[in-house]
């Protein structure tokens, strides 16, 4: 904890009303322990985090288990062949259930004293247990889940928004890449020593692509101003219905979101000419997806809530989850799926198809831990965003209004 | 600190009210830095803690030094034969004055600026100290003492609970055992980064050992509900005239503990058919104790306040000391103790002797973690006691009264 | 956090207060972590600390980075000649501006966005900003820095105190061993975990001298009571003027610094018959300094305000700086300089010039560790201060007036 906090007494919702528009988060925002607390609260709880693909859990039985800031969720299909999701907690004295990742179950076993749970959450049994012990009121607790055209989210809250307005809006730029039949293909998960905050908002903006990522900058125009890419974006215009695209654009995400639904989004951006993808080389990694019949030379960015966003290749797909792990500390989990009937070996080597990102997520681990440094400095003050900040600056705004919320409790 | 900590204003007495009757604790009891600084106070530093056994400090000189949630405590034995203990805190700048965990000394020489010390405490030297400075009044501050036929006992306060009917009321069951004549043949530290109270409530019950512990289950009766081992238990009882024990039962611990006295208990429980003693293979790994005449197939649980634990074989004695080192981690000290003129080598070896409470201690500490990360989850809630964990419900029970006493202090 | 801390409901200036003269410091003082937040404030950064020798950045465009107490201080040498202090923060989004710990630059320039800082602080370049953009409001915040005879001192405030008194007192001596043209032969950092007042307690008495150091205290008649020492400084003070010493006395140290300025300090005490410098065998490990005609047998004492501090062999220097990394860590930064023309392998070896306060440092660090920990105990009070410790209780003396400016704030 930095010197400066005692100097400032202000409230959070003192240091919220300071906040000047189009310039970066007050300190306090990145360092102060409460602060955190009340994003678990109003943010990070609240809100639908991507938890794989449905594919990942073909059979009932099937299991993986997904870690969000001190909470860990069993998701599970179930013999009726619906997918569920559970705390991973015994309603006996709290010990983790389920301590593999992921694996088939007919049922789960707590490992400390033995009670078992049926794959659809209930208390299957429990020795010694006294004669009025309820089973029925011991299942585990639920947490919820939602699948959007193939894609896993839960959400820590009972109360979740809807995803029906991201379900339909996004079902037509979702189809020409058949997110309902992906593969995932590899899997990677990143720590970053760093407020959750700092490492989303590095995702937002490509300002820093041209100084910090050279083999990203080399394939996508979005390090470019927008005005400089005019040419390019044309091109893959020009190209796409050839090639089984169309033209889509929605900005649904933040603020912008619909009343009481995720936030979502769908955009399209052209790649520089030599890159048919997002490879070492621009050359396919995998084959085409869904009913794609040729490379556009463009990659389209997803958005699905706060803490998920996917980048989509003509051939393959790339998914981004940010979370906290604490209030100084954060992860990003990276998912590169391809199209389902893909085979490992023949259509795609992973050591090419995730080259790109691991590289890039490697920097960007690097460039963020630099960033909280700096920004626990007692000289660090709020700067200006540039232009090539509007989705990080439409972030943060979003951030302090999601914070507000009911703001007499702060 | 979890996110439930920022919703929950409750006072610590409020939580203590709150707590339903036949439920493990409430979240905060293992996670709030609150309750663990009240706990210091009102149970770690008031109760007494088993630190060896007499054996170990044979001569005038002898020390060992025991570290308890902070404290440094050196145990001495004094040129008068006396065995004392005292604060291994300097009077001059608060440097440790003894750094080696055991040895043979003279006098305790300060590393830091030479103060030396009697073994008796009294400071006997210190150079270029003023004219009027006052040797006597700068003793090593004492830590209680207490020695109960041959287990020696710390405490951190000046004015500890009595041992007296602990030493009347078990002087029978511990003669059986001659523990006055023991020797320690292994002693092994086990650290648990879980709250203490976790590791203690493990300890207390045996419901996890069917789940948990094959080795053990294997050889102890204690395993099974209580009926199912009334066959077992008679065989034993039958047994143990022949071999010199009487069958004793003795519950004064945690809240049946004499007013003003350490709680203590006794009882003995039957092994299977096969286990003389607790050993891989059921056979002796050390000679019978005491004026034991032969095997009962039997162990027996020795109970010594609240952080000290025994069970005693017919040829071995396993000791188990819990203290908390922070509010989320916490130790295990093992001692196992021989007759005291059984020689290694020869009457037994250590790594058959250690054997069983290694793999056992080692999958226990693996629990208590998994424990522990569920029970911060904000789905944990607390969850009710089998029939076979009720010495653990009487001992939550009894940490709930220590925290309210005095409670105008909360 | 100690259990004493729930117990003691005292406020800091209570705790300054009840501070008994002449005794070690109440435990609170080295374990609160809110006592470390007011020192922050009201002593480490508002005091200046040797941050490195004016030869080390001879030629425009040189910098190194010096880090204190979570700050970081790019120095850097400008196209002017001029040597200055930024802070080294991006006014963008507060990122580290420089990586590395020294090296050679025409401009700064972020590596997250590439904002581009001219080496006297100036915003050079920021692609894509608003046409309204404010380049001559973003550049770099300044540290304060200064020059003492050579010596480059940075202090974290805006307002520091002034370096006037102690640029003319320390005229004379500093100018005998000419610290404007030394030399840094070697630099290394020991990091020490325990509070930063234990660190530099350690290092303000020779009363452990004796006890810690054997390789120091063969060499040192410091280690002596000044009583003891009278012979040897006498035949010290008979041979300084043929080897070009003047006997200057100054103490301005601490409480008795000149109001508004820096304290500073200087005096000579002698070696041991055998020893014409703190090295190894007593003999020389690098040419004379200065205008020096030959060996007096005394080593200096200089002092820099609260952090820095100094020995002047005849035939080489070392400076220590003290500073805390967190309120339970410190580090000490020891810098070794010879004469400026003195060529490594000609003139000096560095590991002969390093071994005596390498090994002293190395052994420092454990007794002040052992030191901390049994200041935590709640057994540990406050001790008396023996008549070797007269600097350290001055300058404990000293944080508690200057923890009480402005005590309305307390």
């Amino acid at each position: 904890m930095s010197a400066v906090f005692r100097e400032d007494h202000r409230s959070i919702a003192e240091l919220i009303a300071a906040q000047k528009a189009g310039y970066s988060l007050d300190q306090r925002f990145y360092t102060d322990p409460a602060v955190y607390e009340l994003e678990l609260d109003r943010i990070v709880y609240r809100h639908w985090i991507f938890a794989g693909h449905v594919s990942q859990l073909p059979d009932p039985g099937d299991f993986h288990v997904r870690n969000v800031a001190g909470e860990s969720a069993i998701i599970v299909r179930g013999s009726d062949g619906e997918l569920r999701a559970f705390a991973n907690v015994c309603r006996h004295r709290g010990s983790l259930v389920c301590l593999e990742d992921q694996g088939h179950v007919d049922r789960f076993a707590c490992p400390y004293h033995g009670w078992t749970y049926d794959t659809d959450g209930r208390l299957f049994a429990a020795r010694n247990m006294p004669a009025d012990f309820d089973m029925e009121a011991h299942s585990l607790r639920t947490v919820s889940i939602g699948v959007v055209h193939g894609l896993i989210f839960v959400c820590f809250t009972d109360d979740p928004l809807s995803l029906d307005a991201c379900r339909r809006d996004l079902a037509e730029p979702m189809a020409m890449f058949d997110f309902e039949n992906l593969k995932v293909a590899a899997q990677k998960t990143y720590d970053i020593p760093a407020n959750w905050k700092l490492s989303i908002e590095n995702y937002q903006e490509c300002y820093h692509c041209a100084t910090a990522h050279p083999e990203y900058a080399r394939m996508h125009t979005l390090m470019l101003d927008h005005r400089k890419r005019d040419r390019f974006q044309q091109k893959m215009l020009d190209a796409m219905a050839a090639c089984g695209l169309r033209d889509i654009h929605i900005d649904r995400v933040d603020s912008a979101a619909p009343p009481g639904e995720m936030g979502y989004g769908y955009s399209r951006t052209a790649l520089f000419d030599k890159y048919l993808t997002g490879s070492r080389d621009g050359q396919p990694v995998a084959p085409l997806l869904g009913a794609l019949t040729g490379y556009d030379k463009g990659a389209s960015d997803f958005n699905f809530g706060p803490f998920s966003f996917m980048l989509a290749y003509s051939d393959h797909i790339v998914a981004y989850v940010f979370t906290p792990t604490a209030h100084d500390s954060s992860k990003c989990e990276i998912y590169w799926m391809v199209r389902g009937d893909a085979e490992e070996g023949r259509d795609y080597d992973v050591g090419e198809l995730a080259w790109l990102w691991d590289v890039t997520m490697i920097s960007d681990k690097e460039i963020i831990v630099n960033n909280s440094k700096g920004v626990h400095s007692k000289y660090y003050q709020p700067g200006p965003f540039s232009g090539m900040e509007k989705a990080e600056r439409s972030y943060v705004e979003w951030i302090l209004r999601e914070l507000q919320r009911a703001d007499e409790d702060l």
